[in-house]
């Protein structure tokens, strides 16, 4: 990534539905529980697969495992516009047509981290943002068996889309938690939700498992 | 909560974003950090308090404390239009004008549940879903002391606002992550990922703590 500047955001218009080319509004009429005509409005990607059994993108909770190393993951950062911030991700991307959420999880992490992964597990399908969206996802469990060799200093080569700058970073599991607090406190920069639930449950769980006899 | 019938959705319109209430579209124009010139269809909510500190919703994770039983929490069930499913989270709203993300964490809690609750921890802001929208949010922590009555069986009574169907569960916070899969395999309904994420994360550190030094 040839990183020469900040982004900066020139110019933020009002966007006619007929002229979005990747997401839309629509207004849906509906019947509620008790016989009364409402309405709601929606945000929509235009780009969900036919294929994917409703499934807009795949996410991919992922563990690096070194041989002599403590357990740790990848996280990528990357400029989002509609923040106008940096934000801490894990490696995520659309499901293609004809993919599995599945396949799109591999080839999405291949990408985005140049690493090859094992699929885990994959989660039930999980609403994005249900109050304002239809967007929906998966999370995919992966894992990196990584050699000596590999791991914070020396990173695989990425495979970007045009116009992608993905910055990788490395945290160790144990440090995540404290980490994702520390990135929302630089400035312009944000962590996703997802992610730092994810972290917050896991904390969670070491802080008051045993208080809940959660352990 | 008169509930007589399954919601139905009667119709689907393209809505004019001049038209639009709640959320909006807007096309960002960005230089990257390449220096090169792009664009980015983000949707916006037209609701955010100007006094937020640019903060959209709070969530409640929450903790029931009862004196005789494990420690729950409590989950809210409630038609989403944009998924037409209900789906399942934790008790959320907006930030209100004036108001800090604790005061409305409170206020929501109250609204949703009917429970006086107590603030142990918010978190930093958070992207809701970075990629598409400029959504945010903070993670109220609360904890309710429940007397010896109080439970599964009584919930006090809720203050909800009109058109607001939400119904109320309680489990076991040991039982949570396979409540949520449980959840997701009913027919028309869906986990919300922010809650799904904190689930998984919280049973990653359960099953995987000792094996990856988190415990």
């Amino acid at each position: 990534m040839t990183k020469t500047q900040e982004p900066t955001i020139t110019s933020v218009t009002d966007l006619a539905t007929a002229d979005a080319r990747w997401v839309t509004l629509q207004k849906i009429s509906y019947i509620d529980q008790t016989g009364t005509a409402r309405t709601w409005e929606v945000a929509s990607r235009k780009t969900r697969a036919r294929s994917s059994g409703g499934v807009d993108a795949v996410a991919m909770g992922n563990v690096l495992l070194h041989p002599s190393r403590p357990p740790a993951t990848l996280l990528v950062v990357q400029y989002r516009p509609p923040l106008d911030s940096y934000t801490v991700e894990w490696p995520a991307g659309l499901v293609d047509e004809g993919e599995t959420a599945e396949e799109a999880a591999v080839r999405e992490f291949r990408e985005e981290t140049g690493y090859e992964c094992r699929v885990v597990s994959v989660s039930p399908v999980q609403a994005a943002d249900p109050g304002m969206s239809n967007t929906t996802m998966r999370m995919a469990m992966v894992e990196v068996r990584l050699g000596e060799d590999d791991g914070n200093a020396i990173l695989p080569e990425q495979r970007l889309q045009d116009g992608e700058h993905i910055q990788r970073v490395v945290v160790p599991l144990a440090e995540l938690y404290d980490r994702l607090v520390e990135f929302s406190q630089r400035e312009r920069t944000m962590v996703a939700a997802k992610l730092f639930h994810f972290a917050q449950g896991m904390q969670f769980a070491r802080e008051r498992g045993k208080e809940y006899g959660l352990l």
